[in-house]
């Protein structure tokens, strides 16, 4: 699988009173993180790919994080992101980000990839996810 | 001028690690006492009465604020808003935070009425607010 | 089991470019509504609990939640909390939030009671739930 | 003086349902680029150099700013950061916020470097700015 690797340095901002990351903000970070992996699948933004392939977007529809290690203002994590499983209009993603070696959170979800819905523009429908973007998300 | 008077609980996810509110989400709980204040003057939601008037919102294009007295989880805020001046598409709007009978935060904001430019539908630019607005954001 | 319930109005700094509510949002949400339960469960603030319990707090270990219906500036949600099941020193809660009648998320999330650790009082460490508590979580 | 620079990209969750940045977003920014103003200036972490000096922050007090352009998920922002004033206790600081070459933001601070008050901890005061952090920030 394709795997996308990066750095976040905690800001003070997204600490809370007890002086570690309030943890939604994990989740902007995660789902940033998302967004950067199906960048480097698509060599497109997100307004760009969703625009080519005629989609919406991949919107969450369940997530999940264990947190094992607290991290705190100015430290370095780093959020390794990849998919894991790959259906017809919906895949699995695993987060784990790193403090140094070791694995101080793990997280999954589950999104689908959504066009608006011919019969409704109104409403979204998942769609079947083209065979490049699979290729691509299975580093193939 | 019409006042809109609403309580606000500080709730832990506000606060940062000093233990005070991080001072960015008082602007978020500004932005959203403004749109209760256009709520109160127009009797409808923000969605509503943008379609209602042809217009698209009310961006802000300048904003300051004055942190006096610091507020903690737990803590629950008085804040109070109004317009100070209405001109042919811009406003301005003041904001009074009280912890108890204390003034704890003055914060004022200048806006725009927009719509979208019709010689360009990807732009937007200021269009005269609608006399009934003017007349009961001026609580007449 | 002790239930809170409490309506939330969505922000328009709580919904992202999609213009629906941006999923980290609900978990801060979430967060205040187990506080407010715990709130509801000791009748103190949990500085005050923290305080006389000798404890540091409930740090989150794991979180998950299924989103099901979307929801988009205006609306107002209902946040349905409450314990699920209570260990000697980590506890379980579920969160059911309602739009109108429609189950739109459901969440779950394990905490645990913790205080400093005294050979290490940079460290925290689980400690036993106090029997009051646990009988007023439980309703009792 | 003293210039810090830095790029952001602009992430979804930065943005509101208008698509452009939810500008209380833009202040979290603003607040780190302080911060890493200060950790350029110093050498140290935040934690580090208010231990070195005996203080506690710099919290602020008062904070404006003028929002000209605004900008979009995927948007890169360079935020230039530096010192404009230094007075004994509180100082001044501008930021001027880039998209491309264009000024999109401008801001200015307001802060006060502080220490515990020696008669009542719980409160703390404005104590002088040590000569070699105004040199540092002066670019000297």
């Amino acid at each position: 699988m394709l795997v996308h690797r990066r750095q976040v340095e905690i800001e003070w901002g997204d600490c809370d009173a007890a002086g570690i990351v309030f943890y939604p903000r994990y989740f902007a970070m995660l789902d940033a993180s998302s967004a950067y992996l199906f960048e480097a699948a698509t060599g497109l933004k997100q307004y760009a790919w969703a625009k080519k392939y005629g989609v919406v977007g991949i919107p969450m529809v369940d997530t999940g994080a264990r947190f094992i290690i607290p991290s705190r203002y100015g430290d370095v994590i780093t959020i390794e992101t990849q998919a894991t499983e790959i259906r017809r209009s919906s895949f699995d993603i695993a987060h784990r980000v790193f403090k140094g070696e070791a694995l101080a959170i793990e997280a999954r979800e589950t999104r689908v990839w959504v066009a608006k819905d011919p019969d409704d523009p109104d409403r979204i429908k998942g769609v079947p996810i083209p065979a490049e973007v699979v290729a691509a998300l299975s580093g193939k």
